[in-house]
């Protein structure tokens, strides 16, 4: 940490700044500059309260030098963590995993026909909705419990294993039971009880960037779940927000590249989220593949124009399986392959 | 609500959005224009699903004309809700209302003295942390419970209603026994679990603007709470996240008019939070009241140097009253007061 | 310039970054920390080249100390910097001065008879547009040479000041001839070749700030001009992007205090771009003048319902009439007045 | 355009709006709806002026149906637009083009050492600054004119067309004497005096999208150039401003499909502003090309760690060698192919 004075702090306001450093058990180091003197704190262990310091007279600024992430970091943990949810379903490894599935689960019949259509395309998992955040009260708040049990019978018919999300302890414990992922939205990334509970299920997490995230603070959450004891947490980038809003989100695929170099974890994005928009999944998709992304997790329903809900961003059934193809193609441009459906011998690009 | 058809949409196509329409239970309105037909859809009961739309063919883009929001509204209701917190502390009505404190609740010794050095400078309410929602898992969490307890002696002590936050359900409750408001943060903004856990509980309820959160999706927050039966609401704008990051946030003071036209609930700012810097939080407090907002929240520390938290943005208590003497002034400028400290006669300007 | 080496960087890369900040022509200092090390480099003088050091190898950030800016600092100049456009219209010193007018200038009628009426009300100089910039090259582009020729009758009519935009150097100089002040819209703030050349002409300037810039970009972008030798310049907040889209811009009024702590320069506030809507303009008005503005410009038409331009965040004269009496009672409030309207005594409040 | 009257509208105010469009000349066509009225207005044509009808009373919002644009749309010109900038270098065909070299023009050895390199590793196009728009007016600013003579010594050597920025009008006519292209940087995206003058020019333009411009923005600016007759246009993403200062700028991606479907003008991606990191620029190259850019804009210097400018973002010679490989390969998978280096025989991927 990096205590910047004020042009023309006095000695004592420096010394002050050095005293209150060696107070709080670490070492000060005093180095003046041609305009200004700036105060080096050794030994940040990540629990430096720089409040306290700013608060000093005569500090113009405090600068981080460390990362305030610990155990994600590639520091603490230099080989990628390989989060497995399934047998042969692995995120972070040689293979890209993709994610497919409604919104949410509306019926078995509808989740069920998904399943069977993802899976014959080429998805290594299945997701589905059955606890919905939704932004009005009065829409459609996915099946809960019963959507669960239907996802359950997904599961039994077509052996994908699940991604759902929860929304809360409660939820959290109930999607533990049938789920092998446990999906963390985007606008409950910095809801740290919910973060801290799914730590202690000790279940595979899929960790979603807020809208508002940086990439830093994305990795604060991680941290939250590591910090509990499980390292099983796949992130996924689904865009943010900006002043555009031709596009439902910012999709930040730079993020992927960005979160690589930093942190040990897998890493994918959700071009459905991400754009919004049904006919800009498929080059996103690819885009995010080209760009290194561990997976994709895309929308797939078996008849958009009947969702009840995220209709207008979901894939139809035949666009999945070309989107797919289209992947396999990206991936072994970049050396990579795309892992093969769970119970099936490996696919290869001639 | 609007459907814009492409240029060049076929009759069919046109058709068959109306025929969508008005088996969804709506009228249908064609309107052909110069360059592409638009279908209005009447009747919009706020439930319609978009997406369902939007998947049709030779659909450009759908439009919404009415607001997604309801019982927040000014239209579902004209006149001010007036937020009562404590006999004669009152959010929305002539009068401005101050609360402070500081961020988090420390030891008995340091809230009860925060407490008796705001209600000098003329506080309404106090406001201090047990709960807090930290970015780092190993960065000091609040005191829990027994900061709840400092609190209760606190307002035993000086008569100030409380005012604190909530993080997850169970906490809710903790909260709920001995606060005056529980406050919800901007991070749980959209935690939708917790919003209707404090609308069942019926409580008066300070909602945090989320850092990523539009008006409209600030005003649907608050409509989930409204929803469960509680409108006892009072919204709080914060500072959004911008791509400037020499101010921690930005402060947008015009949300505060925009949504006192828009809703009934009053609506104050957070100018600590808002800026993050100790010596911009009274010219923001002041601008907050000059645009009109129902009140302000403020950090306030003892010895803002040793705080556990926030120590950079927490006003000196001789500051804090210096600032309270400044927003009588604005505020006798644009014609109302501010709120007596309780159990006080009113303070007028000459 | 502090240079933050990779956690694990070689004795050999501290080596070679002390060596290359050396032969640049500054002191290396090396600041061995318990994760990592870092150089400090001393005797910035503000031209040193960031990126040739973040090339190299085992450099992990750049982090820079000094401001970039410098004759535009208050530790260039500590005192305010006083711009007087005409005899007794001045920004930057006790009183607040209000810019008022039309959008465009449309004809000499429209253009005089909202002179008379902004005089009357208490405005200290004249806004109009001869040279509009428009997103759209089908859209009225002002009037041009005409128009200037129309601001000067005005300027005739009423005795006040002229404050208007140029949008490229030839059209700089045009302005030069009859207005007091060049104005610089916000889209041009990064036109280097247009600061030089108002830098160079002398006049004063007011600089809009772009709707991407920083306050840093804003600070430098005024520096251009001082590096000319002209110092005669007044900042403006005037809204910046952001992705909520409720008001046409994200009007930041922390903005003022900040810059005013960091820079000499007068800084006022457009609460009609910086909103966009008209029902806005009163009260963000009042609140820049809370948070300290050295002034306000307001776009007041007679008949905002036929303008060419921007009439839906117009003022009619009448709105403007009691935003004045306003905003003379919040500077009264902070200590402050409003400057006289040219050629009449000061006015005070009771 | 739909004019969306407030709810509780009066009937007369209904009729003012009709009659205000009829005196515009367009129909009138209300819409009464359960909550609230609209009125259509027919026959919509680019110029109307929604401000004057936003001011009339009992007016809630004004929402645009029709583009702005005209001439840049795929309505206007269904089939793309090839621009051709030298005899087998296109841009908006088939093939991917690649333009490459330094951010500045620093000698004439420097600049054809590295055009020799890009051409050699199968670069299309030479780029490299005679004029650089720097934030700081002490920065190097580039050679100027003589930058130009070793620009066109390079194109000599190598047969290489040339990309080059105009900062001014005086700039823009240098540049076109020697140039192929003519480069609008992000900061002069609005600088409408030089959108004209580089239309009436007539040379093809590389218009990159200011780091404030929504989509929107971007085209109406391109509109500006097309309007004077000249529609050899290549549009560039390069990144625009986040709350996320990881990354220099967020490399919006998605803009790539996003404009591809509204206009018929080819659409670049310039990773090397787009992340400001060396280490970014291959991953996020490779997803431009994966999400259908018609090519990429790369920052290459002999010797990055000397460069005057963006050293810490520019490729060497042989990462940019490795770079096109594997823009070959996912051209490739996507069914395109990279165009060959001007003079040679096309390169194909087996």
């Amino acid at each position: 940490m990096l205590v910047v004075m004020q042009h023309g702090a006095t000695q004592a306001q420096i010394d002050r700044v050095a005293r209150v450093i060696e107070e709080m058990g670490y070492q000060a180091r005093p180095m003046p500059g041609e305009q200004r003197t700036a105060v080096g704190l050794v030994g940040n262990d990540g629990r430096v309260d720089a409040s306290r310091i700013e608060a000093l007279e005569g500090v113009a600024e405090v600068i981080h030098v460390s990362k305030p992430y610990k155990q994600v970091s590639r520091e603490w943990q230099p080989q990628n963590t390989v989060v497995t949810i399934a047998p042969g379903v692995s995120f972070g490894g040689h293979d890209v995993a993709i994610i497919a599935g409604p919104c949410s689960v509306e019926s078995e019949h509808q989740i069920v026909t998904a399943a069977r259509a993802v899976r014959a395309a080429g998805a290594s998992a299945l997701r589905g909705g059955a606890f919905k955040p939704r932004s009005s009260p009065y829409a459609f708040q996915g099946l809960g419990k019963k959507g669960l049990e239907m996802l359950a019978v997904a599961k039994r018919e077509t052996g994908l294993p699940i991604v759902t999300e929860a929304l809360d302890e409660e939820g959290a414990h109930l999607v533990a039971e049938i789920a092998d992922c446990i999906q963390i939205g985007a606008r409950n990334m910095q809801n740290y009880s919910l973060l801290r509970a799914v730590g202690r299920i000790g279940k595979p997490v899929l960790l979603k960037r807020g809208m508002a995230a940086t990439i830093t603070d994305l990795l604060m959450s991680a941290e939250y779940i590591l910090a509990e004891g499980n390292s099983q947490v796949i992130l996924c980038e689904r865009g943010i927000r900006s002043f555009d809003t031709t596009t439902r989100n910012l999709f930040d695929l730079t993020a992927i590249p960005v979160v690589q170099k930093l942190s040990h974890l897998p890493m994918i994005a959700d071009p459905s989220h991400g754009t919004g928009l049904r006919d800009k999944v498929t080059p996103m998709a690819r885009a995010a593949i080209a760009a290194g992304a561990d997976g994709v997790i895309v929308e797939v329903h078996p008849t958009p124009d009947r969702a009840l809900s995220d209709g207008g961003q979901s894939l139809y059934p035949e666009q999945f399986a070309r989107l797919v193809t289209e992947i396999r193609a990206i991936a072994s441009a970049i050396g990579r392959s795309v892992l093969p459906t769970p119970g099936t011998a490996p696919v290869t690009v001639g």
